[in-house]
């Protein structure tokens, strides 16, 4: 715990209730500040799909290593097919049958496919000329030995992998994908927030996390403090145990764990979320209510997410401009999460009020719009930006 | 085998070459028509993440079950808080510190927040007035018992998972991912097909399918054959051996387990693919050499991979409307694949004729353009799409 941590007050809102909540660009700010991807690490290719390189890569050697056939067919001297064609076939007597890949033979310097040649009894004939190098890959063709193949920090795609295979590069420095703990609170309660862990898993892998155990969050404080220490995680999320209740006990346990740097964000809904760092590992608090945690993961703890995997923090939803259905009534000094539907004449209708709980509304949304904390809401036709709930953007 | 299958001609090309290739829209059809999801089954909600529901799923019964608190704080009777506000607080006779999800105790009928009140020695005063059913969550507010929740054919999305559990359906019928096999040809040679697991697994798993092994694809004509109709995959990748090459077994291999009903088709690269079915299973095959295989993939295979997993069949890929900065030529007779990147005006420079071997090029372009068999190629500042090797479409 440094110095400044260790100075931050920790209001406990148990049983009094928020006497003011952050603005959420201050939890952005935090994140931006203190989310970063974890160390590079040596990884086979077939686990680094997507990761992004630590390091250039260069070619080992010239590649391909010498001239070689890049087609199925005859070894020539491309002298001797002179003049061939369909009604002019000309003997050819130095072809030798090679597959794709195979050195060329001495005296060869063209490759024609089966399909430009004939054979007559033993004896090959050429149906076409060609030129010098035909079908031929050259020495170096695709790199020369210690040229770059792919930048630090490329996004490895498909045919990234491939090309590093095929270069010799089997395992390569990569920011691994964050590992990421998920705990839920237990109990039989409205929030069932142990029942969020499909949902929030998903999430995190569309984020680029990986969920390394979805776990049990303790209800007695101690007991959860010393959960969030564990080590072997990136990150943290917590679900449940947020808000001003007795047994809200995740503030003050992650308080006492190592610091609670934010509680309480000027949003709905989710506005008992929070943040803060456990032995070095930061720890986001959703709230246990299934929207409330929702919306937190999306406006706040996916951003730590993506931070940790290298990935562009803003929200990853498509975006659609359209223009209201209706107005949007908004409350001053908070950012409302309106989910909405898109009607048949491609406006915006409100499904259900920010503070309306439970996913079922979410499900029949098409996505969601933002009203701003300075905002007491817009007038229907107005335009707005909705984030799609099924459409990403992919960088 | 079907009677139409046996009675398919097969066309042996070992050392003879294609007497003709077929258009692509004739290896679609073959998908379309060939390729269908894997049955139904039952899975836990940790893996029904993006995959698509078998089944209508309603709601078990009313949800929540009963009236409950919405909110920590005070459950109140409204009309005790008559008059209440911050200069003018009320005495509550009757409140009972709840938590969220919390049964409403008799005689109340709203839910203050700890925000609302304020505690003077042993008893608690309202400091704002509320409504009866405020910081209440009704019972059924989410769905009444029998109530649609979500449709068949929903792909399901994060928030979907967290609505399931919260409704009790801890597992639910979807339409599972698509297990694919993929095979690899070994050998040191330049296609070195074997060097494609870790590229063709990352195809394979955008498009939704999940790759259960990657083996070896044996030499042997007979070995070949057999290792077709292993039983245990809803599709097959098989990669290299398919050209005109004397050791090009994969064709014949896939005649003799079931059928072969296309091989060769009018594109470059790649126009050595076929496909067919073995033991009733659906067996893609693609070139050995590593564009060639790329390109395969993404104009044919990807395509029964996600009409398999239930995905839009057409190409994944983010489009980008824009011009060429060059002429592009084209063969005619050929569907090509040109290797693009955008230049700093935004048009698009060949990087790579559809010919050119290796990965090396593909990881140098933005993405590809397409030019189709009956064009003869474009002028520069043409009008064309670019499909983005780095973005992708997802519905």
């Amino acid at each position: 715990m440094t110095a400044r941590e260790a100075a931050l007050p920790f209001h406990d809102v148990r049983g009094r209730g928020f006497s003011r909540r952050s603005p959420l660009t201050d939890g952005w700010e935090w994140i931006d500040n203190r989310v970063v991807a974890p160390a590079a690490r040596v990884l086979p290719l077939a686990d680094c799909a997507g990761l992004r390189l630590a390091d250039a890569i260069t070619a080992v050697g010239d590649w391909p290593p010498a001239d070689r056939a890049a087609l199925d067919g005859y070894a020539v001297a491309a002298a001797d097919t002179l003049g061939a064609g369909s009604y002019n076939p000309v003997p050819l007597t130095a072809a030798v049958a090679v597959s794709v890949g195979d050195a060329l033979p001495p005296g060869c310097d063209a490759v024609i496919p089966y399909e430009a040649a004939q054979a007559v009894g033993p004896f090959i004939e050429a149906i076409d000329a060609v030129a010098p190098g035909s079908g031929v890959e050259r020495r170096a063709a695709w790199a020369a030995g210690g040229s770059p193949l792919l930048p630090a920090g490329r996004r490895l795609r498909p045919a990234d992998l491939g090309l590093l295979a095929s270069g010799g590069h089997h395992s390569v420095p990569v920011l691994p994908a964050p590992r990421v703990r998920i705990l839920l609170a237990g109990g039989a309660k409205a929030g069932a927030p142990e029942q969020l862990g499909a949902m929030l898993a998903a999430l995190v892998g569309r984020d680029g996390g990986v969920v390394g155990a979805v776990g049990n969050l303790p209800a007695n404080l101690d007991a959860l403090a010393e959960a969030y220490v564990l080590p072997g995680a990136d990150l943290i999320l917590s679900a449940g145990r947020t808000g001003t209740g007795p047994d809200d006990v995740a503030p003050p346990a992650l308080a006492r764990a190592g610091s609670l740097d934010l509680h309480g964000i000027a949003m709905r809904p989710g506005g008992s979320a929070g943040l803060g760092r456990a032995g070095g590992t930061p720890v986001l608090l959703l709230p246990g209510e299934p929207m409330a945690a929702l919306a937190a993961y999306e406006l706040l703890a996916g951003r730590a997410v993506r931070r940790a995997a290298g990935l562009p923090a803003d929200l990853p939803h498509a975006t659609v401009q359209a223009v209201t259905a209706r107005k949007l009534v908004s409350e001053i000094g908070c950012l409302d999460l309106h989910r909405v539907r898109m009607d048949e004449e491609g406006r915006l209708e409100p499904v259900a009020s920010p503070g309306w709980p439970g996913l079922a509304a979410a499900a029949r949304a098409d996505g969601f719009v933002l009203i701003g904390a300075d905002s007491e809401g817009v007038p229907d036709g107005a335009p707005i930006t909705m984030y799609s709930f099924t459409k990403y953007r992919f960088a």
